[in-house]
């Protein structure tokens, strides 16, 4: 890891932290992040800077950084930008090591507003100071209770690590990762990148032991050969999953106003992540919960899927977008589907997908997975299991004349959850995984948070996450 | 319409109902679906049909269908394939004109049950009965409060009318209605389509005046010519959108063990959708949502989309998604953006996704849109208002030292409500409809049910609801 990068650990682990523009004035970012930064339970010291308050939210405030009296790890500035260039010099002179500057008005704004830029990072550079951003939306860091940034909203500690070049774009990032029941080592929204660039929280991210996946939003890429050559040692490591945005003209126009980016075009995006084994996804909703798959999971050695289906239809959907995506439905030996006939009605038809079509029933359905997963005739295991829809009121009888079944489908869930911790050692043991499909959450009764295993709303995110998987596979294997 | 097709009124709008196969062991379909029957409410008779039992969940049983004293409207079976062929005599000599077989194990199974399918249907064409079937999951008809399918599952009544071929399918596409705040006019399981096929429900859809749009799930088309032919006059009348199975060789062979269906090819259903005007969508998540986006919404007259987004980076994804499905992301005059640029601050970067640099403030957004739809310069406007993700848990503070900002989205969400109905008399008004992305209801304050209008919780699924929309209006232009 380059040197230079240790000074991180500052920005995601101050020891004291000096809030520059800190104020009492709702509606202000000064307000809001400071607010966050308090209610999100930061136990570090918290130094307001602010000339014009004594305090600001029961806080000491000081005039200026060059007064607080202690050390100084991390400077977060909300003040206009102007004020960031001057209010630098107080931070140099008082050796602070890390800065996060959340004020706009730099790059994206063109013109004499680029000189701006040019000049924080000159003084930054040469006082031995990194910063994130301008324009950044903020970092956190949950296991700190560290969350200097925008949102009120504090995601639970967990090992996906994020990186992205928009403050909403990471919402919705973690957002997918904590619906997936999962949680965030550390994030950062990058801005406009001036100093600190994707790559080198990338790099960070590598060495970083609580980071298990790193999950990026990516508007532009500056140096491009050295970016694939830095993210080349990343991917080795730890899968790296990107989204990337500013692919077509009007994209790249858009996001040229947005954080200055130069953004680069959907092909050569395509060969930079080819060449360096980033995993690219397509939708800012999915990207999280392709994320969390690669937790407590076995990568799949191959294309070959086997599907285990409760509903015909679901299964026919499935084999497409299997074959969209270059997955192979697995062709089955005869022996292999005389084996699972056994455990069927007579009306089974024989095939891959296996149509449960006598019912969902689990002393079943457990002895099917293992069968399959056993036969050396398939890489992974899709179980597609969805109950009628869980819509509030829409279960509930409109008449109290007959026996209420809402409550069937909680038992099946609960069944299911007894065959999820033996179906998580099967998958190990065997290494083939397992992406189940259900409108039910698979691990609900896997207390063992090593234990846990994302499942999947739709049958879409499963087939991409086995696609994503099967990629960064072959990746690995093509670099031994 | 067929003057046949007029006894589907005998399916959705029973006076009585024989239930052949009722029955009280759980786990059955005979009592799965009788008992839904009850649960939901319906107020028509219902006679149970067992020679075993006296009675069924409280109500009076007979040994035939020929010793139910009055008229029977519907036959619903859920015995064994041979004896849905006998009992269908005893329906003829009752004069039963409308069948619903949910019992599997006819054409699906290849073979000798090819014959026994074509019995069936020839007994029942022969004897002047229609039926839906067999290997159907069932029909509702909310208004009824008539449920006779295998789901405990009772969605509210509505506009939209679905035909699906497979069962699950058919849930996840009116969830999908559901969880978008409308309901359900009609919809039907098609199974096998021994005799009624999907062109059939749609003509009949065509003439209900409670369905506004089709939604349908198709696995395969027979007599293609014919088809087109039905269609296009639906078409004329009321949008059809369609999800098809069955597009790859994989989901081919999935949907000839499923339903019995020859599926087609991606190209030719695609030629077939294109001839026809069926509104073709590609993931069954969003089917249900891309049906509810045309009711109480005017069709876009072009594909020049506005976009005013909360989020520089949402705005980029906007504009790449826009560009994937060939819409146009519309070039503003000077004169617009100047116009719009005087309620923006000074750092705002005129141009079109329009970042709301400034927050989400209600007096600036309102009038932005309203400049947008008045300036002859777009034929659509998306606006994108997402707050941070709603999770449980994620938004409490972790510390009570701050000021708890949890209730502030909530607010800015009423307030959001507050605009939602001037917005949609201004969208009538000028015809240009609104696509509001949010993870907040934007139609939660208006009471009026004809003024309610879906909002989407992803800019993808907004991208196609408009694609899909302009893509109906072009063909409806093509067709004048």
């Amino acid at each position: 890891m380059e040197e230079r990068l240790k000074n991180l650990d500052y920005l995601f682990h101050p020891r004291s932290i000096a809030f520059v523009g800190a104020t009492e004035t709702i509606g202000k970012w000064g307000f809001i992040i400071f607010n966050n930064l308090i209610s999100g339970g930061y136990e570090g010291k918290l130094y307001p800077v602010n000339p014009g308050r004594k305090s600001v939210l029961g806080f000491k405030a000081y005039p200026s950084v060059r007064d607080i009296p202690d050390e100084v790890d991390l400077a977060v500035f909300t003040v206009p930008a102007r004020q960031v260039v001057t209010t630098m010099d107080d931070c140099l002179a008082r050796g602070v090591k890390a800065g996060l500057v959340i004020s706009a008005g730099f790059k994206e704004m063109g013109g004499e507003y680029l000189a701006l830029e040019a000049e924080l990072l000159a003084k930054a550079r040469a006082g031995g100071m990194l910063f994130v951003g301008p324009n950044s939306q903020g970092i956190c860091c949950p296991a700190e209770k560290h969350y200097s940034w925008m949102p009120n909203f504090y995601p639970p500690p967990g090992s996906i690590g994020v990186v992205s070049q928009s403050g909403n774009v990471q919402n919705i990032l973690i957002a997918g990762v904590v619906t997936s029941g999962f949680g965030i080592a550390k994030a950062v929204s990058s801005g406009n990148e001036a100093d600190l660039r994707k790559d080198d929280y990338f790099e960070y991210y590598a060495h970083d032991p609580t980071v298990e996946v790193i999950l990026s939003y990516v508007e532009g890429i500056t140096e491009g050969r050295r970016f694939i050559e830095r993210v080349r040692a990343v991917t080795k490591e730890k899968p790296v999953i990107i989204l990337q945005g500013g692919r077509t003209q009007s994209g790249m126009a858009a996001a040229a106003s947005h954080t200055g980016a130069l953004a680069v075009s959907d092909r050569l995006f395509e060969s930079v992540c080819k060449q360096s084994g980033i995993i690219q996804v397509g939708s800012v909703d999915e990207a999280g919960i392709i994320a969390t798959s690669f937790l407590n999971r076995p990568l799949p050695r191959g294309r070959r899927v086997g599907i285990v289906t409760g509903g015909g239809g679901l299964g026919v959907i499935a084999a497409d977008l299997c074959t969209d995506l270059g997955l192979e439905v697995a062709r089955l030996s005869p022996e292999t589907l005389n084996r699972i006939g056994k455990l069927m009605p007579n009306w089974w038809v024989p095939g891959n997908p296996v149509d449960l079509v006598a019912g969902l029933r689990f002393d079943t359905i457990h002895p099917i997975i293992e069968i399959l997963m056993k036969s050396g005739e398939v890489d992974s295991v899709m179980f597609i299991f969805i109950g009628p829809p869980d819509i509030e009121g829409t279960r509930t009888p409109r008449s109290d004349r007959g026996i209420d079944l809402s409550k069937m489908w909680d038992v099946m869930s609960k069944q299911f959850g007894n065959y999820a911790a033996a179906l998580f050692d099967l998958m190990h043991e065997l290494k083939i995984p397992l992406y189940p499909v259900t409108n039910h959450r698979f691990d609900e009764n896997i207390q063992d948070r090593n234990k846990r295993l994302v499942s999947y709303l739709t049958i879409d995110s499963a087939c991409r996450a086995i696609d994503a998987m099967a990629r960064y596979h072959e990746y690995c294997e093509g670099i031994k």
